[in-house]
């Protein structure tokens, strides 16, 4: 599988109205989005460091798997995103290497990325997603 | 504060001789370097994607923070790592603004690193590190 660069870093919080004055007035980065993805149901909102995007993810739905995470383990880092050169065959790849996916098909994630997630069974504990900007 | 990228993340692992196999044989990165942090009491591994590390830290000792992390959460993600310009002038601007630090001065991390640990309370449930590469 080709890593290209690390595409994002999900990081679950309660309040991105909250969150985002941290991440500006403290660590002084800049919110250049913010999104809704209604099929995660969450609200997103990203601040860019180099290739790499810091995607916060406010749960705007009691089931969102972002809300459980954050009932079960409090605000923190929720996922990593990997951006791939051909998300289609990196799925097939990671299968016939016998990782587990919890999207077998690449499905829309926020930004209009092809987005697929591997099973943290398969991922020593790191919910990991594999990604990829078709317009690149 | 001068962020100047993400320098790297931190992931909490049992054992890198297991975890190495996943992230060389599933991932396709290439692990460089492994180094023990005594001070920490972890053995790290690193692989590189750009700027940005993934670094593996496997605890050397019950003792070790990374062995209660992952006593209490299990393997995954433990922290992530912002390089920024001046190490000690952006603790003092941390202060400064209210936030509470680990480390009110900088320490040497694995790379020769000087490094400072933000408190999870003051971020968000992030554990994070600001970290400076004195010889760049």
């Amino acid at each position: 599988m080709n890593i290209k660069y690390i595409e994002h870093i999900g990081i679950a919080v309660k309040s991105i109205e909250v969150a985002k004055k941290y991440y500006e007035d403290v660590l002084g980065l800049y919110c250049y989005a913010i999104e809704e993805v209604k099929d995660q149901k969450v609200k997103t909102a990203f601040f860019k460091i180099g290739d790499t995007k810091i995607e916060l993810l406010e749960p705007t739905d009691p089931e969102s798997p972002v809300a459980k995470f954050i009932e079960k383990r409090g605000e923190g880092i929720h996922h990593i995103a990997f951006a791939v050169k051909d998300i289609e065959s990196s799925i097939k790849e990671l299968q016939a290497k016998g990782v587990q996916m919890i999207d077998q098909n690449p499905r829309m994630g926020a930004e209009g990325l092809h987005i697929a997630f591997i099973h943290p069974k398969s991922s020593l504990g790191v919910l990991t997603e594999i990604c990829e900007n078709k317009s690149e």
